[in-house]
């Protein structure tokens, strides 16, 4: 919505105000929230297609330069490639596009016209790239390659679909890094799971479990899939960014070639990232938000300071230009700041940007006026906070950064909280019905321990995630579904 | 391509440095100066599609965030609409879709099944997001609704293409707005004018007339279609952005309605405005370039400063830490800087980076550790100039800025040198042969002038471009077509 209109709408829904649902209840919960603090529009005539309204597209914004400052502080590129792949060069990856081809969108004509080979909208643009990547890469001295694209993808999902969590149409960044040895290749698996903590963790607040995914749950065409398993309030596992190992699987099917120091031709070694930034939002609602609505954490708040005028009679026009001083002033200091000037009443004020999830309150009434201060409000405390207008930008600042901290290690908490162990079947069931992550010694996460793992899925609906990526786990005894020795220590969970 | 890959790809490269076809050979040079400085390749599979490689979207980058800065400081906010939309969205407004329609990708099957109903990937996304706007808008409260979305759409174009001039998947920025009254919207047009004047003329360096279409060259759907035109150096006009008075035609075709402060319900005023990012990068590397290749305005270069380690005997290692400390210290001035440490001669990092068009270059030798100063290039004078380190900063800034307002200066030049009048078909003729607009008096650019319109067209392959909006120009006689008296001025010249 325009500012003006978004302030003047309010009047006419005072009652509408406010959360229904408590967060407990969450399905219900992240419905409401979304819908009235209008992140997306669910309404679009086309199934499993939202319209992200103007609250969740100014805080992915946000959220995407963060992520692509960080890529490119690691000497990745940005590209830009076409969203349309055609058909032939899906069927240079046997696995992958067997992976792919239930959910591609096809496009077959333009205008009246049939295309003589139809095109495929990309469900992710390993095809689209790889076929470059084979023209660009010649040399040793033309690796390491590192590309990252932000982008829409497109892919017709069968599964019911939830905002943000599961679409057919969604917005991610995609690496795509090419090496000449397999060492590196590992490196930049490890570096990609570096970014996912750097940014995810550390400035979105969401914690998360490195885990190397089973033989049988990898992505199309990958030697070894790695994933960023996340937790929601319900105790059910969201998967966030993977790393995938391409090995040489895509350099043979692309024909990647390049002559190394020793003047013979090779494969390179291939790794891909994708970081959705679509569903990091997801978790960013779901795992800060409390019963009054959504919590931003400071850093990618779409608006960081809501100023209220609280006004007393006859002081209205003083204290409107108070505010306006105010804001310009945070502006200036590159603090997002936004004035609620609308004729609702501050009480209505103070329920409205506290559910739409602004980190600070800035309130400033006749009493302020006379002290040359301001009254601060944190959105996750309800603290109140005299503060003089001379100190007002560090305050705003600390007082941000202290939010967002605390926003992490609540959720730090919650994800620690939620990880248990089973030594046994009986006990497997007992921890999956409290959510989150059950640890039990495992046969193995290579092929052959498929039958054991769709024994949990059968009787618990539940799966492998797979087995610590940054720690070596022991087993200490034996598999607890078929008995024999245990290789591994695995994490089962139910997912989203 | 990586930093460290384009850096030592240089070396097996040396014979083909420097661009061989001169710019007033201008189609050749253009496709020349794409291809060599790696902004785009053109070589994908399927027909009028570019791969954007990272010196172009590095470009852009910076160019969307000066474009959505200035929508948003005009109380614009961002949306995301899908790229997908529904066959029957199209047929709500009778003109859009025959205008479109020759155009449209379809989208028939999803897997192996056919859609119920097939689907457009937008060409641009009035259709998407105004069966939202009538859900959206219900009260004079909810007005102005301000929106814009930087997003790609995709246009089966059956012209020729060329890379950032006419394509099938271009990158833009598409801006949509409705109000309660014609005033309003009227009032909104200019301002879209004004953002144009900012961004494009004032930052990227792009002078441009504007005009108003003749009622035959319309945007499909709209009442009035206001431009944008530039010249490329060849004399053609490229036309920039676009916007549009929709007037009611939209919003009863789509039924959005508000009641009004009378309580009567009423269909809203709409504009659209169509700033393409992709198409003015055409403008920035058409108009600003040189024989040598490329040159970027300082704000929006992918690279600010290059600097190039002078390396004399043995003094290697001291000049490549100077290096790094002064790449340090810009950096953290906010100036994208890049250091050159490649294996190449210097002479060979000069050409390439002219070549490129980064704006400032900085050498450091032997020389200039003694003295504790750099030697500073610009790009568009070549002039040298030694430099205190204490003064870098600053010196760097107020160069940039120089050479962004010179090369402005330089396109202003042309634009005005190449508005040439004609009193007679004769003169018209000729005129038009030197290139650039031509203004002459004319009948009407109400559908009446058709007639006269393609009489030019045809005998001079010309079109009428339309009449200024920015003034008033009175025509001083009869129409030199058809001899009525003539009601307006119109420019008339030959696009791209």
């Amino acid at each position: 919505m325009g500012k003006k209109a978004n302030e003047r709408r309010g009047d006419i829904k005072r009652e509408d105000i406010g959360m229904k649902h408590k967060k407990k209840n969450f399905s219900k919960w992240f419905s409401e929230v979304i819908a009235k603090t209008e992140l997306a529009d669910l309404r679009y005539n086309v199934k499993g297609f939202l319209v992200h309204m103007p609250w969740s597209v100014l805080t992915m914004k946000n959220m995407y330069r963060f992520y692509e400052d960080e890529l490119e502080r690691k000497g990745h590129q940005p590209a830009w490639f076409p969203a349309l792949i055609p058909e032939s060069n899906f069927k240079m990856e046997a696995e992958h596009v067997e992976g792919f081809a239930p959910e591609l969108f096809w496009i077959t004509h333009s205008g009246d016209e049939k295309l003589t080979e139809k095109m495929a909208l990309r469900p992710t643009s390993e095809t689209a790239m790889y076929v470059m990547y084979a023209k660009w890469i010649r040399s040793w001295r033309d690796l390491p390659l590192k590309i990252y694209q932000s982008c829409q993808v497109w892919r017709c999902d069968t599964k019911a679909t939830r905002p943000f969590i599961r679409g057919r149409e969604f917005h991610w960044i995609e690496g795509h890094d090419v090496f000449a040895t397999l060492k590196e290749a590992d490196a930049q698996v490890r570096e990609d799971m570096d970014t996912t903590e750097k940014v995810m963790h550390q400035i979105y607040g969401i914690p998360f479990l490195q885990l190397q995914r089973p033989e049988w749950d990898k992505f199309p065409g990958a030697v070894h899939t790695y994933v960023a398993d996340t937790l929601m309030p319900d105790g059910k596992i969201l998967q966030q960014p993977s790393t995938h190992l391409l090995g040489q699987n895509f350099s043979k099917g692309f024909r990647i070639k390049f002559k190394d120091k020793d003047e013979n031709e090779k494969y390179p070694w291939q790794t891909c990232y994708g970081p959705a930034i679509w569903r990091m939002l997801a978790s960013i609602i779901a795992m800060h938000g409390d019963d009054k609505g959504l919590r931003f954490p400071y850093e990618i708040a779409p608006v960081q300071v809501i100023i209220i005028p609280i006004t007393g009679l006859g002081e209205e026009k003083r204290v409107a230009k108070k505010c306006k001083e105010i804001t310009e002033k945070l502006d200036k200091g590159k603090i997002r700041t936004r004035i609620d000037l609308s004729e609702n009443t501050p009480g209505w004020k103070f329920n409205q940007w506290e559910m739409k999830g602004v980190p600070i309150r800035i309130e400033i009434g006749p009493k302020e006026l006379k002290t040359r201060s301001v009254t601060l409000v944190r959105r996750d405390t309800g603290r109140k906070q005299k503060v003089l207008e001379k100190n007002l930008l560090k305050t705003v600042e600390r007082a941000g950064k202290d939010m967002s901290k605390k926003l992490r290690t609540e959720a730090e908490g919650f994800l620690r909280k939620n990880i248990r162990e089973a030594r046994d079947l009986k006990e497997l069931g007992e921890q999956l019905k409290k959510g989150g992550f059950v640890k039990i010694d495992f046969c193995s996460i290579d092929i052959e321990g498929l039958p054991c793992a769709e024994k949990i899925k059968d009787r618990f609906h539940a799966q492998i995630r797979g087995k610590r990526f940054d720690q070596a786990e022991k087993p200490k005894g034996k598999c607890i579904i078929c008995g024999k020795p245990a290789t591994c220590v695995v994490y089962v969970g139910r997912e989203y």
